[in-house]
């Protein structure tokens, strides 16, 4: 449950006045990390097309860019948190999720689970007070009449709510998947699956990433990243994997920000920063080694590399068992996983040729569709924008509770009725019966 | 039920070589009337983008324009029908529907329904039989190396079958609706909905009826069709049809091939074939009376015109509910309708400017895809042609029995279990209890 509402962006219509063919107002409530990465994809697009996007963002907010050069207005909010401790929550529950829960049995986990969703719902919750409690804000906000929220429904805002009442609110839901992730499944007409909507073609790579990539030769590279929130790991399991990539004929790329593993080969290079989709794009690139975010696993699709996948928290596990069922990848365990296991992996997919058919085809499906993902996503937003809404795509079950939803009133009422009749019917017996009998007695009396 | 069968494509998936980017080779199972008219607009749109078509058509058929100049293929197979019977065959079974379903009540109407279907399902069959035992066809049908076949799934070929069990076989459905028509609600990812594929913006009038058009001033026309199988009805009904357009102050054009209705006023043109399109698409056009038809009531919708429904068979009488549900028609009953009811009702939708209004809202919902339809739907079939099906949207309730579909099977296996546990349970307890009194009776003793 929890990874599907981390990976769905709403789209919320306001009042407005936006006229079909001018350009809009958009506000949106964003989220951090790879989520903004993924979403600020779609802003740009927004811009470059004209309209007026507004990011609301914390000033406790260690993440965004807000100095980068963009068309997007960032609408900083004062917040009483400091950065650097929001920055240390983020760190720890996400720690805390892949060291402590990893340790739990089934039954555990997820009561564990909503402990830390708990722990950190605090800081979520001050953030929207941040926003709503102040009045300035709120009444600049109101004045400036935007056309649609354009919001990460990662964490919901007001008060304990629950899934089905915040899916209620959503004109159009951008979900970050596709059919190539997904299994084929029932879906409601206001889901439009956007996911890959950040992949591009892969650009050249700096001239020292090409030289390195080039050094290969026919044996190719391996790509190994475990995502933008993870760049570092104890000096044990840093030994393990980098003992492992030692062993194999590949150049290795490692995003690695830590102490450099003793065990390191002379074929794997470490970086704080790697060109990841340029890098996967590369004719020579032979497999990826990932957390299995689906930013990484999308770029991995798009391209066709199959992947070795070593899923930490999150939705990672469930995307990596999706690929492994998909036959596009072999799962490891972060924790227990030896040297051995890793170069057995790293092998498979390279040298059995059905991971990388498996991924080809993946990738085919992923580029063949009617319309690419981001265009979809920006023109249900601006349908929104254009229609003040999408009411004919909105399922009449949110309006029924749920009683309704069960025909219980309908059940109830027709079994109501079947007891009246059965009643009326034993009455009248039992009438008839004592009627008869009297008249018995009567004849038999005469 | 039945309405939706009626309204649906099936493609089916044969082996063959298509590559992708070069062009495929297409087999057409076709059915005749309004979904041929609807068919026959994707054939020319496959054609025209190169690829080659072949429709099997019965030598009994009486329906299809094979003589026209076209770059379909079509191939026709011997049949011991006689064209005139078959015509015969359709029209019996569209009155009985028509006039004899009409009188019977709820109750009853089902049993009739499926009665008339079975009586004219042996028509049906014997168009299979005669393509699928004439071995001459079969071979040269295999050695043709077909990518794709693309069926009308109107009446269900080979033996009795179930509409689940239909819907298993087809890699892509093409649903001849959209979320215009259609209220919203789940949808499986192989389902594409390219209602009003056939719609396009009006072209000019022929000259006499872009006068007799004009003639009206400002008060414009009313267009007026039952659709391609009826055109001709009772002197009484189309009287009392008449005696109401003669009152309106809008100019009519029927589309009626019977004799002339002696209450026929002066601002009403018959004729015996109409551009129904190129009328709708007319800015005097205020409303249109209409049967009900999917390809009618999505010229409509795709103009914006206001519509009085007269529902005659199939699913006439669903789609026009679904438009009176969206505020843009008003029904009428065929067989009980006065003139007063059919003034009124024309009438209304002309002055009451809410049904203008909606059915405005839904033509610029129609209009406002990402995709056209008829462009969604080449784009599957091609689709299917160049990656051999589209297993990746199949779902695996297809493979499923129902048993195991509604979890039956995990279900009693679970029981079995709190059976067996509550079992050696309960057997423990005797055991124990016996125990027990033994132990008290000899300490008794003692």
């Amino acid at each position: 449950m929890v990874s599907k509402v981390t990976t769905v962006l709403l789209l919320l219509q306001l009042s407005g006045y936006f006229v079909s063919g001018k350009c809009g107002k958009v506000l949106v409530w964003p989220m951090e990390y790879s989520h903004w990465i993924n979403m600020k994809i779609i802003l740009d697009e927004l811009v470059l097309r004209g309209h007026q996007v507004t990011v609301l963002v914390s000033s406790s907010s260690a993440f965004f860019d807000v100095d980068q050069p963009s068309l997007i207005t960032f609408e900083i909010y004062p917040s009483p948190s400091i950065r650097e401790e929001v920055e240390r929550l983020f760190l720890e529950a996400i720690t805390k999720w892949i060291y402590e829960l990893s340790e739990l049995s089934f039954w555990t986990y997820f009561s564990r689970l909503q402990e830390l969703v708990w722990e950190d719902s605090a800081y979520f919750e001050s953030l929207c007070k941040d926003v709503v409690l102040n009045k300035k804000l709120m009444t600049k906000l109101g004045e400036s009449r935007f056309d649609v929220i354009l919001a990460d429904a990662f964490i919901p805002c007001g008060r304990p709510t629950t899934l089905s009442e915040t899916m209620a609110k959503a004109d159009i839901w951008l979900v970050r998947t596709y059919w190539d992730i997904e299994f084929p499944r029932p879906l409601l007409p206001n889901f439009e699956f956007v996911g890959g909507l950040h992949c591009k073609p892969a650009k050249p790579l700096p001239k020292e990433v090409e030289d390195f990539v080039q050094s290969s030769g026919d044996e190719g590279v391996v790509v190994f990243s475990l995502g933008s929130m993870v760049s570092n790991m104890t000096e044990e399991r840093a030994n393990v994997i980098a003992s492992a990539l030692a062993q194999i004929p590949q150049k290795v790329v490692w995003r690695f920000d830590g102490k450099k593993p003793d065990a390191l080969g002379s074929n794997t290079q470490l970086s704080k920063w790697i060109p990841q989709n340029d890098l996967l794009g590369h004719p020579k690139t032979k497999a990826f080694i990932t957390h299995g975010g689906t930013n990484g696993v999308y770029e991995a699709i798009y391209h066709g590399v199959p992947m070795v996948g070593i899923p930490l928290f999150a939705d990672q596990s469930d995307n990596i068992v999706r690929m492994m069922a998909k036959g596009a990848a072999v799962r490891l365990n972060f924790h227990t996983m030896s040297s051995a296991d890793l170069l057995k992996a790293v092998k498979t997919v390279i040298t059995d040729p059905s991971y990388k058919e498996n991924a080809m085809r993946l990738s085919r499906i992923h580029h063949d569709q009617p319309v690419k993902p981001l265009d979809r996503a920006v023109f249900w937003i601006e349908f929104v924008m254009r229609h003040k809404g999408a009411k004919h795509l909105r399922p009449a079950v949110h309006d029924l509770t749920w009683l309704q939803y069960h025909s219980l009133d309908v059940i109830g009422f027709l079994l109501a009725c079947v007891a009246a009749v059965t009643f009326i019917f034993m009455k009248g017996c039992v009438l008839c019966c004592r009627k008869l009998a009297k008249t018995g007695k009567k004849k038999k009396r005469e």
